[in-house]
């Protein structure tokens, strides 16, 4: 091989690529020299401080335990209950709604309808009417899902009859509750009322819920949810808007049982049927094995690791594993979708449920690469599945070791928000969702995507920097 | 914009793709110029008389038609039967086999494992040696499945007594059929023998076979196999040698069906287990799925489509539209594979069975894109995945209706396999399988993937050439 003359560079065409300033394209450009404009942002904010706490804990390695200790949980399916005899804090005058705190005052009209719903099928109010004067009347007292280690997808209302699967930890010994599934379209969740939705709950309390149950407890291994979510993930869902493959599994795994324990045929047939004829049965046992599986990260000294992502329709909010207990909210975003017919954009409300326990977790939205038919569903391409998996990466802390994607080569999930990594990059976890009517009582208008709010996470920035990374000044 | 100079021309480094001949890319890296080299190869074939029949037929229309035929056809399973007396021209001393047609003498070890298997199964022998006299005595009449409207997977044995699926293609009036699934590991169609392959078989005609029929019996509409596939190839199956939603969809169908018409509760749940136990099982309705849609397409005069690929261990065979009835033989590859523990190439058997129809059919490994997790069982990788389905749109006529592939964006698969493209390109059908041992009575040692092999597309390009496009010289 000759020497390559050193003339080469001169002679060499420059192609140019261009972070920041416009104008040293443009000026590029003029003297036509091809420039790749990138659309580069400089680092929103330089971290030096957030490596080491004022405690000399090591920030990645806090964040390795959190991550470590959710990629190592279990959840396994153990058994069911009604809400007010297991869910652990449960009352009789008390129920659970989705995402941070809020009171009846601020609530969103799906919530609205869905905890009237819930007054009418526990027998508490005779109508609509009288349901809002005991919402309003301050009789009820109203807490997050997650204050009771429960999840609830859309308005996530959880009042005391409502059965819940028990969802175990079996390494950390914690247990994680969701109500059943009642599929798509005029459902309680979604903030519908009427006949149609309370018969669908007494049926699932009365004929479902007890069918299930006795299933289960002739399973003294339970379920194992987490493989379920691991085998489902290489069949096309990402487990939090795409369930099909999740439930199939489910029903796989629980149909011999429930053949072995029945008591009426036409009644096991029909919770075959209702399971079968609900693509998103499984979400209600994912959302659980999601939160079972983060709850050991809470607690972590030093971890900038979110343990929580929820919304109530009205505000969105996280809650940091090395600060449990506290919430850091911003107003709900708008999603964007595909609706259903004769519903719009003006018909939506704002960004609601539990559900993105699952991307907190190192699955749905995050796991899109491996769910590209989703777009049918949430809309997007299966162009934008793959990039969403791809950028997650940069604002997570590890990829999770049992989760993995095909179409990636088998890499494992991004697992592990990390709120430095948001801050210093700017991007935003991505979410897909069903959309509910913005009015109590009417239920489902569609699917989409969108983008978690940027305040709530520059909160939790800063408030870890201020209780982690500063000199107390008082001192 | 200023106008560019011509100097530019001169001054611009040159960067070169190479086809053909290397010593083109010696010389120009030797000046340092950087040499892409292509692995391109010139047409094989250049087919000017190969546009229109000397009938003046478009060959192209003619290819349209079988396609057409092909991907409007629909498959429905409307019930099951015995071999005997539900198989066309099934006969008391007649046992089928997967592939063109082969006596005892040329049979390879599976096969002739599975037919004595067969016989000991219907009664016929009493031990191995005595099947294997009877086997080759002359009695029994052997006849591929494929002259029966039959698939078989791996052996395909089909003996007088063994139950099979029926499946309907109703645009066209025509049925398909296959035998039920076994499992993997130790069975007959692997060419293992022993009781407890016996001993399986036997559960499956008197337990498995009659709870799935009096099921089906009660769904007046059948059970839609065509849409299952559809739906599987969004759910991470490609329906050859993944079947996981397949089966789970197949099993979500008929599971009220079977409750509803269980006489036995213990039966029903273990025919379920026996269903749930087996990913590959939905592999027996695939198949006869591809039959049924491939069918109508059998005898479109100057078409140049497949209609049947197919192995018998000794040879592999293939089927035109235009010449329905003539088999175009080539020995059977060699697969590249995964083995399971204790075995390696030197234990494999050729490749076998008629599960090739899936290919034929535009799902299968043609469609391995939409599987990314086959990989792990039949080795290669993701990226080799998704290669394979785009290649092998070199060399098929059109792209399925409905069946699609969401990861590229939803494009339908690869339908259609033209011996004109396949003599042109070069480009040989990929194909993924399970492997037998080579010698009788031992059963499954591994899977992989391997390419049809070249002589029989040869035979067939000129068997057609010959009798569509040559005047005939004694006129």
């Amino acid at each position: 091989m000759q020497k390559k003359p050193l003339s080469d560079l001169f002679n060499q065409k420059v192609h140019a690529l261009n972070l920041g300033l416009e104008s040293m394209a443009d000026a590029l450009e003029q003297q036509e020299t091809p420039v790749e404009r990138l659309n580069w942002q400089p680092p929103e904010r330089i971290l030096p401080n957030l490596v080491y706490t004022i405690d000399d804990i090591s920030i990645d390695q806090a964040n390795d335990i959190s991550c470590e200790r959710i990629t190592q949980s279990k959840a396994v399916l153990v058994g069911m209950g009604i809400a007010r005899d297991v869910i652990p804090g449960m009352r009789e005058n008390m129920i659970l709604h989705a995402g941070p705190p809020l009171t009846w005052e601020r609530m969103c009209g799906p919530t609205r309808g869905a905890v009237m719903g819930a007054l009418i099928y526990e027998g508490t109010a005779k109508d609509e009417k009288q349901a809002e004067e005991i919402a309003a009347s301050g009789d009820f007292i109203f807490e997050p899902c997650h204050h009771h280690n429960t999840v609830g997808p859309m308005a996530g209302i959880v009042s005391p009859s409502m059965p819940v699967f028990i969802v175990e930890n079996p390494i950390y010994g914690v247990r994680a509750y969701a109500t059943q599934n009642e599929g798509l379209g005029k459902v309680l969740r979604y903030g519908a009322m009427g006949e149609e939705v309370y018969e669908r709950l007494r049926w699932m309390e009365k004929v479902l819920y007890p069918t299930l149950a006795r299933a289960l407890e002739s399973m003294p291994k339970g379920i194992d949810l987490k493989s379920m979510i691991a085998q489902a993930l290489h069949m096309g869902d990402e487990c939090h808007n795409r369930n099909r493959a999740g439930t199939s599994l489910f029903l796989r795994a629980i149909a011999p049982a429930l053949v072995r324990t029945q008591k009426d045929g036409e009644d096991t047939a029909k919770v075959i049927e209702f399971i079968s004829n609900n693509d998103h049965f499984f979400l209600n046992l994912s959302m659980p094995t999601g939160k079972a599986t983060l709850l050991p990260a809470e607690g972590i000294a030093g971890s900038t690791i979110l343990t929580v992502m929820a919304r109530n329709g009205t505000d969105f909010g996280i809650r940091l594993a090395s600060m449990p207990d506290q919430w850091f909210t911003a107003p709900a975003g708008r999603v964007e979708g595909l609706y259903l017919p004769g519903f719009s954009e003006e018909d939506a409300n704002p960004d609601i449920g539990d559900s993105t326990i699952t991307e907190t977790a190192g699955f749905g939205g995050f796991a899109m690469a491996a769910a590209p038919a989703i777009t049918q569903f949430v809309g997007g391409s299966p162009e934008l599945a793959l990039k969403t998996t791809i950028e997650m990466y940069e604002i997570t802390h590890a990829q999770h070791r049992d989760f993995t994607i095909p179409a990636l080569g088998f890499r494992g999930t991004p697992l592990g928000i990390d709120v430095r990594r948001v801050a210093e990059s700017g991007l935003l976890p991505q979410i897909n969702t069903g959309i509910a009517h913005r009015q109590p009582g009417i239920g489902m208008v569609g699917a989409g995507i969108l983008r978690a709010p940027k305040k709530c996470f520059d909160d939790a920035f800063f408030a870890f920097e201020q209780k982690y990374c500063k000199q107390k000044e008082k001192k």
